[in-house]
């Protein structure tokens, strides 16, 4: 039900300030993310291999962890290298590590094979580290399957419905224009859409001088949808009939918009994203705004998103009916249900290792 | 488990005031209920057959309502009119409606076969829309299955025990009488009361003028109970000893007494009821006051019933055992069972339609 | 999953008070308790044979209980002897009864065969009865399956860690200290501990005089676990040097621990505890420093256990590694895990009686 061996966001850099022991879920593994006073992140799932304590709630030392029940206390690798009253500890004996890679402000994680992690793969945004591009990082949860998330950013439609009042798209423009055009991808999707002489949407309209706010705009959106569930949207907003359709880009101004969909289970999501302009200068107001512009938008997928997924938990026989505007969804969806099927029958070629009997310390603990 | 062929209450009229888009599950099913400017009410799934918004968070748009997601447009009988962007509407884009009728202030609604429906088979109740009968319409909302408040509504020995100090019926009484006779319907159950030269009842007394609460009255309790669980009692008291039970009704105050269960789910219920009165004048606080002790017995009611629902999920081994007083409860359950099994074997006779796969869009949706 | 045939901990005799019906799961049955004015402690199933009400909102009456639904009335038995408006009581009418034992401030109860309850079974514990032990008897719930707090008594090694500031054992002491010794029993297990020349853990320097606090103690601890989950504590503070491991007891304050767990669910525990002194004089707020100290390090455990609960719930997969120190737990479940498979294995030999077919009374109640 998820790609496994993939890059995923775990968590911002500054949720790990401090000395944090952050416990969070991912891929339906609770997991417990540190930074060490090395500097190094680690990530270890939270569950002690003794009694099952969650190491969240135990003591860095360190690069290690000690679980605050008994004692025992693991390396970055998830070994455990000390039981306080005995002296030969099973080299068996530990908790599985997970590879993290820091990088620009995120922390990647990797839920699969962890001999097949690799650095490389993890997608580079260059605007994350330009200081020339100011926004605010920000987290929300998701009560829904982080592909409804994908879903909605898969079509600009919604826009129009959901976002009249925040993220913009006029209602009557809508009714006119075809679904846009789609770039589809190895790794999900491209797509690209102009919306000519129309007035700033609001979020736009709120960051921009008096003189301007009137005017209207040409805007260009262009969207990256990536697996397992990374977006981002370049937006261009010049001024109408400046000919930014031909290259001209006196005037424009520009965000970056990255949004990071990681499931935590198949029906809650961590949601990551930040927006990135290049106009504030020394305004951090412009930045301030433009994060609450986008919480009051996702507010509102966030409502339309929890209610698809009470609907669809409620009726098991529930089929949904395409619309032209799916083209990209379907194409993402089924893009990635390749990939995990293939992942899922390379793990069933596997030999399975033997299940050993229940032994006395774990009698009666179930059932 | 419920009887889908038959009408079932969905509201009062005044729960749509104002456009409101009511969303109610009935049945199992989540519906949304709305009154269209032109007076004319609609049922429709509430589910956009789209990508599964809830069209109860939509826009009424004259008869139509607008799913406020993709701005998919449907009609009254749940056919979808418009895809904003898309010329081509496939014929098959839309959602279940449901028949329904309103009338004397209720909004009946028809969830099994369209076909089948008939308004003529909504059961009448000419004091609904007498002007001489007065009473204040209300809801409660049961965590309960609906039939255990049908066996509830089908005996009077729980008076004593219940409702003591509100609706009445003395304990020592209780005691004393036999079960009473009770008349097999088809479609439910009559049973008839009389219990003389009794103080009157809280609820009675209270709305009695002050020379006539100390006095005794002979008490006659009508009631009639209807699959699929529809309520009507008719209370007369007249003074004690004046010969009510030879037809004279000189200084008789009567009531009548409507409940309707429709079931939310097997475990939870739809409660509608009033009682009306025909003696109040101009006195609204009789209604008021009636209403109140109505409230008041009721609530003891739920909170016995909502107890026997935990009881019975707790223990699916759980057995029953019979008393007397079970009679019109077992005949009731008799009835109502071999209709739905009836009404199941039909249902399994059909050639179900083949199941298509699942196509792109719908991938990934579900584990 | 439960041992049934054996004594457990229902309340304390305080918690019956005044007539309270006490409404308590045990073995995941729902047990009504109460003491009648005779002062006989009464315990049966909390549920009226008839339609399912929980009797523990009944009425006492004497002995006896009635159900305030339609008013039938069981004795202590659980024999219905009162039906009113009916006068032919069928004999197999009634509850399930359970034996009870009222001894030294506790109520046990027998869940499993009636035939089997023998009261001389009951542990004893003369310090509950004694008038120079003084404590105050103390319940708290547990998110949790009662064998993981079975665990955390069964070593001494999560003092250091989880109680440090409260029931205390110091963190360095525990790296150097081996697995206690533990003697097996056939109805679970004996430990002891000494602790020499170390200062007073918290909860016992709080109520020692002024002079001593300061000075460091030779520690006692003898442990003893019983099946189901019984659990005495002995612990002995002598100055240190002063010869208490030979012997001498003089200047030794002494304490009596008692903790009775037992099953509310499979996932719930009713934990009932005293911890007595025999120093406190007239002084009746060491009882409470006790009680408070005890609550505070319980709170600690309850902490790690609730989190270990939900740890092995999340994951069906998860196997714990053992250590050590887990010798006293792995033998106490594989006694009990024993016991209870030759109960289990008693029961299925014989044969079950026949299923009855529904009765009309019963149609629709579930499904």
């Amino acid at each position: 039900m998820f790609l496994k061996n993939c890059w995923y966001v775990a968590c911002w850099d500054h949720e790990l300030i401090d000395g944090k022991m952050l416990a969070r879920t991912i891929l339906e593994e609770p997991v417990v993310l540190y930074k060490a006073e090395t500097g190094r992140v680690v990530a270890l799932r939270d569950r002690c291999c003794h009694r099952g304590a969650p190491l969240s709630i135990g003591r860095r030392e360190g690069e290690c962890v000690r679980c605050m029940y008994h004692g025992l206390k693991f390396d970055p690798s998830g070994k455990c290298i000390q039981i306080p009253g005995q002296e030969n500890i099973p080299p068996k004996l530990g908790v599985r590590s997970f590879p993290v890679v820091e990088k620009d402000h995120l922390v990647w994680i990797w839920m699969g094979d962890a001999e097949k992690a690799d650095a490389s793969q993890i997608v580079d945004y260059p605007y994350l580290r330009d200081a020339q591009w100011k926004g605010i990082p920000e987290y929300m949860h998701y009560d829904a399957n982080w592909l409804l998330i994908v879903d909605n950013l898969s079509d600009f439609a919604h826009l129009a419905f959901v976002h009249t009042n925040t993220l913009g798209g006029s209602e009557e423009y809508a009714y006119k224009t075809k679904p846009v055009a789609i770039e589809r991808l190895d790794d999900g999707f491209r797509v690209e859409r102009w919306h000519m002489d129309a007035p700033p949407p609001p979020f736009h309209r709120k960051v921009l001088p008096a003189d301007e706010k009137a005017k209207n705009v040409d805007r260009r959106n262009i969207g990256r949808m990536l697996i397992p569930g990374i977006f981002f949207l370049e937006s261009m907003f010049s001024p109408a009939g400046s000919g930014s359709e031909r290259g001209n880009r006196e005037g424009t101004r520009e965000y970056r918009n990255c949004q990071f969909m990681t499931p935590e289970t198949r029906r809650t999501t961590h949601f990551f994203f930040v927006y990135l302009n290049n106009f504030e200068g020394s305004d951090t107001n412009i930045s301030r705004s433009l994060r609450d512009s986008l919480i009051e938008g996702f507010m509102e997928d966030k409502h339309i998103i929890e209610h698809q997924q009470k609907v669809i938990d409620t009726d098991a026989q529930y089929r949904m009916q395409a619309i032209a505007a799916d083209a990209a969804l379907s194409h993402f969806r089924l893009t990635l249900s390749k990939k995990i099927a293939q992942e899922q029958a390379e793990e069933a070629a596997r030999v399975p290792p033997e299940k050993e009997p229940l032994r006395p310390h774990e009698l009666l603990l179930r059932s």
